[in-house]
């Protein structure tokens, strides 16, 4: 964890330090009440399959925007932007193996690379917070708790594999409350896909989660599960393409859209 | 139960047919698409609290409409309606407990009594149910399972008591889903309030319902529970008032309303 000065108002402010190199690390704190993005990039020759991928399983994919081939901009999701330096950190997968992270793609960057920019569970979780319900991964301070389940996605061309979800602990009556909240923003995961009985879903040990850190489970609390945006990251690597780039995990893009203009659309 | 011909396919008909004795019984299956309403006549003395509980408790008793006192019409719910003979059943309270059952009002009816119209889960019923979202004590033929909860209700003038609720059994997928139907109507009691655990909120035994019949619950299954239209009786009956009538549980005043208009009311 590198905790970022909240000293960032817009995303537009945020990139233009991310850029310069002044700001590293996760992005959790920043430019709050902005819609913040999951990367994936992949060949043009693989774009079509990845676009049906994220097409066919919305729930994890949710898709803010799609670049055109070789762009480095983004206009659906931010204005002056700069894909190959603007996001604070960044994972090169070469068959489906993590190869190294890096701070920039200025000297990888292919001419044929299509950039895709997924919904992310910060903006739900900045509503909740709003409508009251506490947000134990944040009251904790420690990442989000992740599972790789066994409900399958639906897979296109290269792409597949499990889905992988968030987990949040809450009463029974704030599970119901964010339910109703959660299901406002389809396009960052929308509505939980399980509530209660881990084992319904392949998930084994609350307290060991597969991504992230584990996170207290209350007297009385049922654990309530989201759709996650690794999901596409487990079907990048199951691709097993001979290069592709996403984002590190938490580092996120802070893009110019308001987790607000999100509500119902 | 009393099983009644689904030939009714306005509440006017439904009335109509009441009114003339053609129709006694259970009205689940009659007038399908038209809200049906619990109902609750007070005299007009105690008329101001229990308005006021209803709008203290909206979950259990919300209101779709009160009569002037001691009319026998109710515009807000129905056009061509007598108060008196128009519900298939009546409960006659005094002191609290219940004297019997009338078909109809006339010999008893008082110029002093407000009527309330509160919404009942029938509405939402079919509502899960047009979304493919099964309703257990619907395909068992069974009235649906109440419980008196240990939730206390906010009480006002001689009116409290505990909050009832209805149980339906689902899939934790189907109860998201039912969480996200019913906030549409909030009319008809709206999002469940309760998820799980049955002992949280005072319920000792699922398969021993207070009112109504105990259904199958099925492996993987979470019972889901909704505020429930039997509070006010309740209510009403813990208030001792001297005189006061209510319907039969399940047999409802069918009204003009259709389901669908009470959606985001």
């Amino acid at each position: 964890m590198h905790p970022l000065p909240d000293s960032y108002s817009t995303g537009a402010e945020a990139r233009r330090a991310i850029r310069a190199g002044r700001l590293r690390g996760d992005t959790s704190s920043v430019a709050t009440g902005h819609v913040q993005a999951n990367l994936a990039i992949v060949p043009q020759r693989w774009a079509p399959d990845f676009l049906t991928y994220c097409m066919r399983n919305p729930k994890p994919c949710p898709l803010l925007g799609v670049s055109e081939p070789g762009q480095v901009t983004l206009a659906a999701v931010a204005a002056d932007l700069d894909l190959r330096r603007d996001v604070p950190g960044y994972r090169v997968w070469r068959d489906g193996e993590l190869e190294r992270e890096v701070d920039d793609l200025l000297a990888l960057w292919q001419p044929d690379w299509v950039t895709f920019a997924i919904g992310c569970s910060f903006s739900f979780e900045q509503a909740l917070i709003a409508h009251g319900i506490g947000v134990r991964n944040i009251e904790q301070q420690v990442n989000v708790s992740m599972y790789v389940t066994n409900i399958p996605t639906e897979a296109a061309g290269p792409f597949g594999g499990p889905l992988v979800v968030t987990m949040r602990p809450m009463l029974p009556a704030d599970a119901i409350r964010a339910v109703q909240i959660t299901s406002r923003f389809p396009k960052v995961h929308g509505a939980p896909v399980h509530i209660g009985d881990p084992g319904r879903i392949g998930i084994r040990d609350l307290a060991r989660p597969d991504f992230g850190d584990a996170v207290e489970i209350r007297e009385g609390e049922l654990p309530v599960f989201w759709a996650c945006g690794v999901t596409p990251q487990m079907a990048i690597r199951q691709a097993r393409l001979p290069l592709c780039v996403t984002h590190i995990p938490g580092h996120m893009l802070v893009t110019d859209l308001l987790n607000s203009e999100l509500e119902f659309q």
